[in-house]
């Protein structure tokens, strides 16, 4: 699917000093200030209004991105590497955050959402696209692509609201957990189903079952490893080995996690579980927070550098019809989602269950991947595509505000 | 752009297959795995065996490059970035332990020292080659690349050691600064001469002006910058501010450094030592040694990994030569730093001197950046070359137990 991958021109300073293959390391501190100045300036902004200051990040990659002022490109290796380690260590470092005894008294509800918050959008965009009379293939094809959550945004509002630890959040981390793990499997489902006509139900369960049992078995292996991991750090004399091997652990369970078809953020999830539940649980935190502010903002302003803005311009007739379906689309999205919100019951529990369906709105990278195979195999045509493009975008920026309301 | 959304290759399970030019993501994280586990563990067994750990860091690297497991490419781009990094982290570091008013006290010594280590290898380096019967532009060349100190060893042997605000170490410190500020502009000139066959004085005069003219600059911009940065970090609400904006200052003052012909380093190292002026400086180094203890190993193991050990067969034939040759400018390389230390003269002031020579031994990229330039024009023959690498590599592993034992 190389040809669905553009490459945005860098901006000129970028490309003069850029050798061929990359930026070069000049480039790449220019781009890493601009991210940085630009992130906390408009995050700030965002605050002051009473936003949340993710919504200023992502803001701030659009400015930086190769439709505004091509000066960051998110397909640009190093870049892509360091969001990527980014959004690994946001992840890790939520694990950290989190107590895996409440996420598995809270699991059956987690799971509730999840199942739901798949269902829902599944059959609402399936709904959409049969209402337009495309086929069933392509129906299928375009609800898939409406069920994968992106945790990423959401973290970061609950996290910056202080909430991370309130049960509205450990329903919907949960969930998004559930939702990485199943959601693989849905993609590898559907890819199947795009190039082999049909997806045998053997297939199906294996896929599922090596991906829930992948997780357990890392949480397993995890919590055995982490105490032995943190007593070998403290008996050691070299500097950083208590940052350096938390970090390894959940290296090793990320690139399991990817070597079992699993994403790697559900494995540095789990190793953050591990070690939140060792006696340097603190220590760990306060090494992992530097590094957390050095690269989520990476993360963030790549997500927004990715967004084209001249998608977004109702005055381009070529572009009318494109906004339309994405607006339907865009109703099953949300729609479906919040509704999944509400499976979150339990006699006896006061929950704010519209926050919860909330937090699951954010689509991202699964879905446009979902779409990119849709695309290149001809199930959905150019104009769904962008349409799908569109929506994932507008999740990512309705969520934050969204949430920060659901959860005042 | 041809296509509207610009959508990197995402998810680590898309990133499966290696984009074109690089590590995959999954790639990467092994590398970084293998790094930490490998530098660490033998970073601890040579502290128990009495050695710094960055001589084990640096055998880490040797085992995991090219010519032992080909593990670790220190040629790929996002692992050479991060190396990159790496050492602009450590020299900010520095700077930010280092104290200005000391350093200005300490500078008539430490430029003595940095002249003295720039003369005394370069004639006994230029000697050698005479002897073996080579042109003088071929003993200049060979004289010039074994000018420039390469501070990243000495600087973590001192900090290992406890011993960084030592007045050896500020000595140290200081003539390396003096050293890559002068030793780029000598880089520039012995590239005219192969190039040109002359240099004009004017020239040389001009450049050396416009580096020291920058260093003073940037500690002007610095000492003025950094207050106001630190006030205005305080004063936002949004999290990790203090620590994007000190190393923006460093990026900025790297990238100023690199447009006027200066070293990276040098404009990180000038931030450094303006934060080090303000009432956030402990702040400010409580975050910055995460995210040294992240990338600071990444750079020696890339540093180790480089090492071909191939080149230290005895029983090859063809390489004795090259041994030979090497043997005689590792003497060269090694008594005209050593001699340098004893230029750290004042009176009344009790040095280690030998201490001061021996943190100057390391060599590092700016010689065989040198020795490139001269192997591709061909003043340098490859024999020559290949002696020059070894020599640099053997610097590099000699400096930090001799360090270690001349500071004891």
């Amino acid at each position: 699917m190389g040809e669905l991958f553009v490459v945005s021109p860098a901006s000129a300073f970028v490309a003069a000093a850029a050798p061929a293959g990359g930026l070069s390391f000049v480039g790449l501190l220019a781009a890493l200030t601009a991210i940085y100045i630009a992130s906390k300036a408009l995050g700030e902004a965002a605050e002051r209004i009473g936003q949340p200051a993710v919504l200023g990040e992502l803001v701030a990659g659009v400015l930086l991105g190769g439709s505004v002022l091509s000066f960051l490109d998110p397909g640009e290796h190093t870049i892509h590497m360091l969001a990527e380690l980014g959004v690994l260590i946001l992840l890790f470092e939520i694990g950290l955050e989190s107590d895996l005894g409440e996420l598995l008294r809270l699991g059956p509800q987690s799971l509730m959402v999840a199942l739901a918050g798949m269902a829902f959008p599944f059959a609402l965009g399936w709904g959409v696209m049969a209402l337009l009379g495309a086929t069933s293939v392509t129906g299928i094809f375009v609800g898939a692509t409406l069920t994968a959550t992106s945790i990423g945004i959401t973290a970061r509002v609950l996290a910056d609201m202080g909430k991370i630890g309130s049960p509205e959040a450990k329903i919907i981390i949960g969930a998004a957990v559930a939702d990485d793990i199943l959601g693989l499997v849905v993609l590898a489902l559907v890819k199947g189903l795009a190039e082999e006509g049909s997806v045998s139900a053997a297939s199906a369960l294996r896929m599922t079952l090596l991906a829930i049992g992948f997780f357990g078995a890392a949480l397993v292996v995890g919590r055995l490893a982490a105490p032995r991991l943190v007593k070998v750090a403290s008996a050691m004399r070299v500097r950083g080995v208590l940052l350096v091997s938390s970090l390894s652990l959940a290296f090793v369970l990320a690139i399991s996690a990817h070597a079992v078809g699993s994403a790697t953020i559900v494995g540095a999830f789990a190793a953050g579980l591990a070690l939140a539940s060792t006696e340097r649980k603190v220590s760990i935190e306060e090494r992992i927070r530097p590094l957390s502010d050095f690269f989520v903002p990476i993360f963030f302003a790549s997500v927004g550098a990715a967004v084209d803005v001249r998608f977004f311009n109702p005055f381009d007739p070529g572009r009318r019809r494109t906004l339309a379906v994405a607006g339907l689309l865009l109703v099953a999205a949300l729609a479906g989602k919040w509704v999944a919100g509400f499976f979150a019951y339990k006699k006896g529990t006061k929950l704010r269950r519209s926050a919860i369906g909330v937090g699951m709105i954010p689509r991202g990278e699964v879905g446009l991947v979902f779409a990119g195979i849709g695309l290149s195999t001809g199930v959905v045509a150019g104009d769904i595509y962008s349409a799908i493009v569109v929506v994932v975008i507008l999740t990512t920026f309705v969520a934050p505000p969204l949430l920060r309301a659901s959860l005042k």
